[in-house]
Formats: structure tokens, C-alpha cells, sequence
């Protein structure tokens, strides 16, 4: 059989490049695959003309936005999914789809190699090849980046050297990873941790300071998943992009980051993610209404571990689909509606209401009405305190 | 031995009226203990002064401000401690410092009582009781709000009776706990979660949406403590004073949440703790730069579980204890500064520098000087991903 | 409506001669319930006619064997269901079952109480009353060894009183509640925690050092469950019956152990349960064959939560009914035999196969046909420890 | 400088051989380090003398036995040390005190490089190398079994090729690692899961059909540390050698396992640690009577991942001495004494007595003299399950 190479093409320079680059290491001929992910920027016809440009013998385009969002946000709002407690794993949760369709393609194209342009110092490069491995080892991965060396003063002689009809633009110090869910940037100057991030670097999220009138609204949560904006039913997808518009014009979303690596270094990463961040905070409002406390005390560690697994690679992993299984059981009652205010760079929750709801009125208010039992309350303390006691008077006698 | 109660005496009407009540109901005297904690308002000498004139054999009072700064925010700041994310446990830390003075006072006066103004309902009267019996179980308790049912209605009607000379000041509807780590509001409106809330709930913050410049400031940390801002030498009461007073003006720090009290009900709770929230925030961010990788993971699990003790009373636990020797051992090389801006009512962090980093730029960096060795990685990523590549193969078998 | 109560009824003296008492101190009938859980000793029948003998106006007799096995023991053998690593959860599993046939008992018999036998320092009135009020919060809940202070000497003559057709035969010096899942005895001299047990105190099983030749078995699993026994198929109930007694034969799963009671004191507990400690192990040498690592390691800490949430009540709780949702999920594939010696005690498994085993020959074997790649080896080690490489450089430095 | 090979020096063929083929391939000369660790077998000073035989410059043999007792062991002991709850840690704890003792030698020698002999596919080489580069990163590592591809066979030609002064002994079928702390084997027939251990393969223990009687024995513990055995005083490495020889002849402390290894796959281990099993179950009960329950709880969550770390090679990374910090305030208090029965392979605790303990017989008994306040229990029960009963009614209603 001849070697026939499936590329996740980014219709950037980098992969653009590799195109001839790994017909030429294998010998075979390269398929390049694309996945509109909410991207935006290019329109992917474009993008897919450019592969076949390049010397791709296929060039696929897939719409893959409403899976995305459906299948692998809404999980991740479902876990509160955030790395170091701050990072909704906007790059993280992309790998393992563009994974599965690599994988689709390679099985009906006759793909021998599957390949991807990361390096070998982020995470990105384990989550494209620990999925690969997942679903079909007998494909052969190529990392050119990585395993050739291949740099992007190598990338752009071989395109002269081959007259590739490739233009490259005036080199951005920026490197971008975006969709739907949010958007990643690298950048020199950022190396340097005391060095504040720039204005030139976002493109999602206006300047918080500009002074906006604030935005109030309502989201509405079906058994986790968002499910109204205002009232007006919108699907996941939907409801990510109109956050990350609203969102995106108040500054919200904005991360700035030291993030620990997965291959063992710690990097700063400057992240926009305004849709991203306002689901997730009106998830867990609605979360603290809706789930009660010791099942509350434990998600919160579940999702924890989730956001590690996810980011770590391990999407295809048995542990996330049992994580999995635990969240989606929780999610059955997250029922309801969370009001917003979007400010200068500041998401509120101000009001929730819930016909699941846990909370109780009668038991809560200090007002008439009170139905809570007070001389309950003076055994249940003794008893809580009891070991404790027993222990600080065993600690008093040693 | 005639019986003396010691009271925990806020000044207030109904800790007033429990003077000359408690006396009247356990046939003894009252001596009353009240704490400086920072709560501002009314100087503690007229404090001390009005228990006298109602009744109590004894009117202590201590300022406790740095002892509580040092003691039990300072640990707080190392375990960025936030119940269930987000309450950084402003009454919940107070009151264990209470009980510590409630005890030694007691012993001091020949105390045979102790007691609380909390009701049946709440996590205070756990935290009091817990603490109480865990120093000195000889102590008998009494809760009148709880035990005796004592409401307000009463404590009016007996100051009445007995010509308590205390002026009933216009009801206030809010009931607040206040220290210089926090302020916490509960109020009848807000009792039905849909609500927002309102302006007049606020006094350690001004309104974010005020439009004030952002104020940039630098927070020095050794081992985990604050030490200096902007370069000048601070005590950690110093820092949290400044803090709340720069945060304060920014509208920062103010929090509304459903929370899950330990009797097992659900209520909501709107904080301010400017000063609070960005300490933790900036030793969150330095412990991001010079915590390694698994500890860092492993302290978010202690922080979370040391959070929940302390919320539930358990201050004096033998687990506590252990998660402390934990954390502290975490903290020796938190050390550095970090910038912050504080802007309508948002942290942001946006730089960080440490000779105690463990970022190190040769390894992170994507330029000229990069040591990382990319080769290595190729491996890495094969055995990571073993188990799951052996476990996916198992499954599309089975 | 007229006062009903609906009785746990064990045939014992103490709720025999609670029948009359209850009905006196509420002023209505009483309806005697009782549970075949495989616990032996005395035929159904007469139990169930002493309670109308006694008085009850309703005596109902329910095999829940095969309920109890499938509902209850199974969840715990996919669970490694062990409080403190140590207990079964003999009687915690018990309780809920009884609590839900006592509710619907209840709900058909026109039920305004419910009561059982407990005493007030014990697990199992926290497990009775926690489930009565999850399952139907209307019913109001007698416990009489608890609420009136209801001992065995008042029992025998409140008995004698009013002429009660009890024969009190010798007391006992033991407290036993047993079920086909295991044994459970507390006596005065053991608590005395120097003091070994006693001959006499075992049923269950044999002395251990009878010196039988040793019984060699296998046990077939499917998705975790028992499903045969060297070779012949058997159901849940059978696999644990058959185990007491092949397992008693040997002297296996006698405990002695030291246990932290959710009233928080420690007592002194001695347990039998031979049928459930080698399921248990086979179960979790079987996981250990067919579970991935990462989902193996998190699963023994939900295996301890679990454990601990059955322990204390909470199996009505929503966090249980997640652990099990995280649970059921990891037994898909553990199918398979385990081969068990079983011996003077102890509880040996020397062989196990499964065709969803995720042990590969080739990768592990030392032999000829290794096909685990070496090289991949050195990267992995390198970035696997790069973050403590780069701490321990950082502390030498610092 | 010229290369100085600094080698872990077993004694056996392969690192023997080893000396010159690493003084070949690095054209420099080699340092062979031994330690004693209580492995028994040849005595040291003929293992010394056969390295210079093989061409060492250098032959250093080190008496480590009490330093890794107390070092090494005993935090095994405090941390009730298992991986997957069974193993006890024999070669993960050795390797990182081999480790230190090779840096030494290497900083004292001028070693420019450190080697071991493991395999690619084993945990050894990682504790090995995450040792060698957490203390000295300056050192190059080589590891001949993994990187140059070097097996038995090749071995055996070039110690025929060079003349080596090595007499082969009939190979063993069996791959050993062995300490004081215990005795880990792998042969090939048990690669087959299937099949059980054979009687050839255990050294440390006698067969525990033997029938030998019962031996009764007292380990007595000062915070957490063995101090005494039947009354008479010992030191750690006394306490594990006295319980190696009487729980060897026992038959106590064999285990038949499959391991998760860090490299990502499965394999059969077997094991002989009969001191290790019985210190661990005696400080085990004597933690169960002395820690109280919340801190029992968490302190079993923690010894499982101080085992995973060490188990995982990470021996000096930060997180493990933050745990050991967590262990470490645990045990103040774990004093006292263990009555333990060892016979035909098990181990039953039958006795605990402590001036520590928390057990309070009064709070315990069912007897007269009882002082636990039951009227507590009441109100105990009934808001230890409130947030429960809200659920359920909750799921009812929804």
C-alpha cells in the first residue's frame, strides 16, 4: 500500500507548507483535512483550495460547529470544566474532534499516516496522538514540527525552494489557536511574566474600560444545557455565539495565565473567552441552587479532575467517560433561569429562579413562615462536634 | 459555685437585652466579652460601656485586630480559601477567635456559662459550640436565641419590662456580620433568590459601575505572606486595611451566592471582602508560578477540603490541623510580587516576577535560547497514552 | 385520623414487647414488618405470628432475599463496598431496604408512624430516620429506645405488666443483627479493646485454625456481577450463600476492628461475613485485570466515598446515586474468572482470566515476542520528571 | 574531564558485566556503588571485590540497612503504605536511597555520568532517573539494558569476548528484587495469569499450609514508629527483621498481584513482605483507635497517593513531602500497643491498648456508667439528612 498521509490542515503557512513537505518524507501523497470549528477569519472554501494548491491529492472541508458545541462545550459546561480553576480549555476540548474526523478520513481515504503541525513542547501534540492511538494505532503519526525539526524559516526556504504559491503575509509575533469556544495566544513579550498583555492581542473581546452600559440578560439551562437567551430558544451553538458577542463587548472573558504543561513546564498564556465564561458562571449558579450540598462538595472535585483529564489528553480516556457518567447523572435538575449583568470585563449573577430548585423559603427566611425545627439544631451541633471534642481532650491529657 | 455566663457581646440590641435575660434565667452574673476585629462603627469603649449599664458584672474588651490578621486570615490567604469557590469564610474564621477569648475569659472570671447570640438555623452557633466544647467541655451552653426561641419581639418587650435603658434604634432590615476580612448581608427581599440586590446593602464597596480609573498596584509575598504593596513594608492587617480601601473604591470584591449552610438548607448570602479577594487572588497567581505541577493539583483538593471544615465549624479538628501542616509546607517558596488592576469591580493580574519562579523561560520560550528537547516528547506521549490506547482497543474487541 | 404505626419488627424481645407499648403511648395500632434478608435462626411464620400474638393489627412477612442480594449486596461488590477498608457494611446496606418495604407498608396500611428498635448512639437509627424522611418526610418517626428511653429491663416489665406471651429466654450477652451479607456482634467484654474475641461469639464461620485442607473455587463474573461458581450458574443470593458457607467452612472473613461511628465515637465491632469478603476480593482482583490505571486509581477513592456515604445514612442521598452512576460505568467489561483458595482464614487469589483483560501478553512478557517499545522509555522519564527536576533545582537554589 | 561512570551495583551478571562495556562505550572508567538494604545473600565485600575484578576503579559498598529503615521504611509504615491497596512499596522506596547515595559517590568521585541497570519497560528506571536529575541534572544518565538495547545474551558474549573473571551460574528462571522491606519476583510462567505461583518461588516465607501454631505477638509504637516488640525495645530495622522471621514462618505477607506500572501496562507481580504486612496492619488498628474520624477519612485518601507518588517515581517531588508534612501531624498521637496473631498466612489484630486512644468506654458501652447523651441523637439525624429529605422531595415533585 502507498503512503498516503491525512493532514490537519489549518490553512496556515506552517501546514500549508508541510503538504508538499510530507509527500516528499513518505513518498505518498497527503489528504488534507479541515474543520470549521467557528474559526471565523477565512472562509474554509478557500481554505480548501489552498490545500489542493498546495499538492493535496483530497482537500476536506467539514461544518463540524453544532457538534462541536453540542458535543464537546456543552460537556464542558456540564463539568464546569476550567483548568487551574481559570481556563476553559478552549484549545483542549478541539483536539479530540479534529481527532475523530482525521481518524474518519484516514479509514475512508485509505490513510496510512495521520499528522498535525505541533510542537513538541505543548499539549496539543498529546492530544492529537494519545486520540490517534485511541482510535486506530495502525496508523502512522508524523509530527513534522516536532520530529523533523521543522521550523518556520525551514517551512518558508522549502517554499521557495519549490515555488509553492504560497504569500506570506508580513509574520504575526502572534501564535493563535481559535473557535467558537475561545481563542489562544502565544506571543514573545508574553515570555517575559512581568510584561502585561497588549491591547493588539485580542480579537473577541473589546477593552473593558471602554465604558459600555452595562448588559443585563437571562439564560435558561434544560438539565444542564442552555437552552433560551432571553427567552428566545437558541441551540448550544447559538447561545455560545451570542455570548461571545455580548460578552465579547463588555471585555468579558479575558484570562491572563502562568498554566502548567502537561509535558512538564510552566507556560503564560493570554486566553479570550467570553461565551465560554459567562455559560460556565451561569451553569454553576444555577448548579448552587439546584444540587444539593454533598453531591455539590463532590462535583466540584469530579470536575476538577475532568478539566485535568480533558487538558492532559485524555479525552478518549475510560476515566473521563466514567467522570462523565457521574456528571451527566448530576445534571438532571439543573433546571432553570440565571440573570446576568456583563460590566467592564465583570460577569454578575444577580437573581436565579428554578422550579428544581433546592432551596426552600420557608425553611430559609427569618421572617413569618419559618418552618425550620431550631431545637433540632443543639443535638446536631453536639454530635457534629463530638470527635472533635473527644480529640482536643485526648490532645489536652497527652 | 454561683453560675456566671460569659457572653459573646456585640453591643447590639439583642446581645444587650441577653445581659440582664441570661442573668434572670440561670440565677447568675454576666460577664461580657467583646472583640475589635476591624468591624468598625461604633469605638469599643461605648461598647463596653453598655454592657455595663446592662447589667454585666464584667465588660472585657480586646482588640484583636492583628491576632486575627496573623492567626486565621493569613491562613486563609494560603489555603485561598473560598467555600464552594467563592466565599472566602469571612464570619466563618471569626469565630473560633471569639471562642478562643470566650474560654479564657471564662476561666479567668470563674465562668460556669458560655454563650451565643446565634440562632438554630445558621452555621454560627455550630462554629461557637463546636469551639467551646473542643477548649473547655466543662462550660455549659446557652443559646437564647435558639434555646429560649428569644427573638427580637421578646428582647424588646423584656427591655421594656425591666427599663433597660437601651434607645431601639429604627429596626434595621439587614442582618450583618462585619470584620476587616469581610461583610456579610442577609435581608428579607433577598430571601426570594430572584432579586437582585440593591445598592443601599453596600458599605466596604462603591458602586463598580462608578467609572473610577483603574488603580494598578504591586502585593509582595514571602512564604505566602503579604508583606509589602506598591514597595512599602505592610503588617497583614496593613495590607487587608489597604486593600479594602483601594478595593472598595473599585466596587471590588462583592459577592452574591446561594449558599449551603451545614444545617442542610440552602440560602443567600451577599458578601464584600475587597481586601480579601484580591489577596487571594494575587497569592493564587504567585502560587501558580512557583508551585510545581502535581503539588499545585493536589493543593486545589486541600484548599477546597480545608475551606469546607472551616465553613463547618471544625476549626479546632484534628484535620484541620493536618491540612495546615500541609499547606504551610507549600508555602515556603511563595514568595514574589504581583501586579494587579482593580478596575469596576475586577481583579486582574497582569504580571508576576519571583526569584522563587519555577517558570523558566529557556525551556517555555519558542525563540532563540529554547533548551527544551523536543525529542523527548515523542516518547512521553507514546507511554502516556498506553493505558488508554490498550483500554480502547479492549473495548472495540469486546 | 387515628394513630398507625408501621414497626420494624425483628421476633425479638425488644420490639416484640415495643407492639403493646407503642400502642399505648400513641393511642393506635400497631403493624409489625419483617424482612427475610437471609439472616436464618427461627421460620417466618412464627415471627410473623408472635407480633399478632403481641398485638399488632397487621403482621407482614416479606422475603427480600433475592432483593436484597441483586439491590444491595451486588452495588456493594461493584462498589468494594469496605468502611475503613475494613466492613462490608453488613447492617448499613440492610437498613435502606427495610426502610423502603416499611414505607410502602405505610402507604398501603394507612401508616402515621413509623418506628424501629434503635438505640440513640448507633448507625442505624441515622439510617432508618434519614431514609423514612427521603422516602415519605409525612410520616412521623417513633424510636422508642431512644425517645422514651426504652430498655430491656422496662421491656420485661412492661411484658410482665400487661401479661405479654413472651418467654424471655436467657438473656444473651450478645447484640447481634445478621443478614445473608454478614454477621454483626457487639458484646460488653469486647469493649474492652485488649480483650480478643471469644469462641462463642462466631456462627458464621469455623475456627480458622481447624486445619481443613484448603478449598480451591472459581468465580465467573459478567459487567461485575457473579454470575457462576466453578462453573455452575448462579444468582446473586446463591453466589453469597454458598460462599458463607464454603468461606465458613475455612474460618474466613472474621473481623475485629475498631470502627468511627457517624455519632462520632469509636466502638469496638465484630463482624462475619465470608460470603461478602470473597466476593469482594475476587470482584477487585478482577478490576485489577480489566480496569485502566488512572480509571482504577480514581475508582478506589469513589469506592471509599461510597462506602463512606452507606455507612452514614446518606443511601437515599443524590451523591450515592452519582457514586453508583460513576460506578456502574467502570463495570462494562470486568467479565471474567478468578481463581480463589480459600484456607485456615485467608483469602488467596492465584489466577485470573478474562477475555476484555487489558493485560498484554506481549507488551509485558520478558520473552522472545516483546513488542514494547524501549525507546519510547527515555522521553517518557524525562518530561514525566521535568516539573520535579526543575523544583528541586529552584529549592537547591533558593 | 574525562567520563567517570558512576553505576548501581548489584553484584549479579548483568551489572557486572556491565562495568566494562560501560567503560567501552563511554571511553572512560567506572565508580560501582553497592548498597547494603538487608538483601541478604553473598556478603557485601565479595560484591565489592568482583566489581574490581570486572575493571572498577572505584568499588564503594555502603551499609545502608538502618538509614532505610528509618528513612525509607518507616514513612511507609506512617503512610499504612500500598499501591492499589496491596503492595508495599519493597523496590519503589529503595530506589531513591540508592539514588541519593549514588549522587554522593558521583559528587565525591567526579563522576560525570550515573548508570542502572533496568529495563525499559519497569518502574525502576523512572524513580532511578527523576531521582538522578532532581539531585543532580548535571550527571548524564545511562541506562544500558534500555538505550543500548543490552540483554542477558549480549551480556554473556561479551563477558566470553573480554575474558570476564564471571562464572555464570545456571540462569535463574526468576527476576528478583530484594530488601529487608520485602521480595519482589517475576518469572515467565507467571506471565500467564492463569497459573498460580509455584512453592520455588519464595525465599522470605514458609508455606502457610504448614500448620505450624499460632504465634501471638505485641508491637508496641511510639508516634507512629515500632518501638518494641513483646516488651523488648527494638529499632525499625529490628522490628521488620524479628517480623520477616516470624511472619516468614508464618507463611504471612505473600501477594499475587496485577500492577498497574507507570509505563502504561499490566503486569503479574509476586511478593514476599511479611514484616512489611504486619507493621502496616498493627500501625493500621492502632490508627483506627487513635486518629479521629474526619481526619482517618482524608488521612486514607492521602496514603494512597504517597503511595502512588512513590510508586510513580516521584519520591523527591514537592507533592510527596507535602504529604509526608500531612502524614507526619498525624501521627503524634499513634502510641500504643497492637496484639496480632499470625498464623498460616494471616494476620488478625486482636488487641489494642493506648493512653492515646479515642475510644471512650463510656461514651461506647451499652452498660451502666454509660454518659452519651442520646436526646442528641434526635436532632443529629434529623439535619445530617435535611439536605437529603429536600432532594428527594424535590425529585418527587420535579
Amino acid at each position: 500500500m502507498s503512503n498516503r498521509v491525512v493532514l490537519a490542515y489549518s490553512g496556515g503557512l506552517d501546514t500549508s507548507v508541510a503538504i508538499p513537505y510530507l509527500a516528499k518524507m513518505t513518498g505518498g501523497e497527503v489528504v488534507a483535512v479541515s474543520l470549521d470549528l467557528g474559526q471565523g477569519g477565512e472562509d474554509m472554501e478557500s481554505v480548501r483550495q489552498r490545500a489542493l494548491d498546495c499538492g493535496a491529492v483530497e482537500s476536506i472541508v467539514i461544518d463540524a460547529k453544532d457538534e462541536f458545541a453540542n458535543d464537546y462545550c456543552l460537556p464542558t459546561i456540564k463539568a464546569n470544566g476550567m483548568y487551574m480553576k481559570q481556563y476553559p480549555l478552549v484549545s483542549a476540548i478541539s483536539r479530540p474532534l479534529i481527532v475523530k474526523h482525521l481518524i474518519e478520513a484516514a479509514q475512508e481515504h485509505g490513510g496510512t499516516h495521520v499528522s498535525h503541525g505541533c510542537t513538541g513542547k505543548g499539549n496539543d501534540q498529546v492530544r492529537f496522538e494519545v486520540g490517534f492511538r485511541a482510535l486506530d494505532p495502525s496508523l502512522e503519526i508524523i509530527a513534522p514540527a516536532r520530529d523533523y525539526a521543522w521550523t518556520r524559516d525551514k517551512a518558508i526556504a522549502f517554499a521557495e525552494e519549490i515555488n509553492l504559491p504560497i504569500e506570506q503575509s508580513t509574520k504575526s509575533p502572534f501564535s493563535i489557536d481559535q473557535n467558537v469556544w475561545g481563542r489562544a495566544i502565544e506571543t514573545g513579550f508574553l515570555e517575559d511574566l512581568w510584561n502585561p498583555p497588549t491591547k493588539d492581542l485580542y480579537a473577541y473581546t473589546e477593552d473593558p474600560a471602554l465604558g459600555n452600559a452595562p448588559d443585563e440578560l437571562i439564560i435558561s439551562f434544560e438539565s444542564g444545557k442552555p437552552v433560551a437567551i432571553d427567552g428566545r430558544p437558541v441551540t448550544v451553538l447559538e447561545a455560545i455565539e451570542e455570548l461571545n458577542r455580548r460578552g465579547g463587548a463588555q471585555g468579558v472573558g479575558r484570562l491572563d495565565m502562568v498554566e502548567d504543561r502537561l509535558v512538564g513546564i510552566k507556560s503564560r498564556e493570554i486566553y479570550e473567552a467570553p461565551g465560554a465564561m459567562v455559560l460556565i458562571a451561569a451553569h454553576q449558579a444555577l448548579e448552587d441552587v439546584t444540587v444539593e450540598r454533598e453531591l455539590g462538595r463532590y462535583k466540584r472535585l469530579v470536575d476538577a479532575r475532568w478539566s485535568e483529564e480533558v487538558y492532559d489528553g485524555l479525552w478518549f480516556g475510560p476515566l473521563k467517560r466514567s467522570l462523565d457518567a457521574f456528571i451527566d447523572s448530576t445534571q438532571e435538575h439543573v433546571t432553570g433561569d440565571i440573570r446576568i449583568v456583563l460590566h467592564a470585563g465583570k460577569i454578575t449573577v444577580n437573581g436565579r429562579r428554578s422550579s428544581h430548585s433546592l432551596y426552600d423559603f420557608n425553611l430559609a427566611t427569618y421572617d413569618t413562615g419559618d418552618t425550620f425545627d431550631q431545637t433540632a439544631a443543639k443535638g446536631f451541633v453536639q454530635l457534629h462536634g463530638l470527635s472533635t471534642q473527644i480529640a482536643n481532650k485526648r490532645d489536652r491529657e497527652a
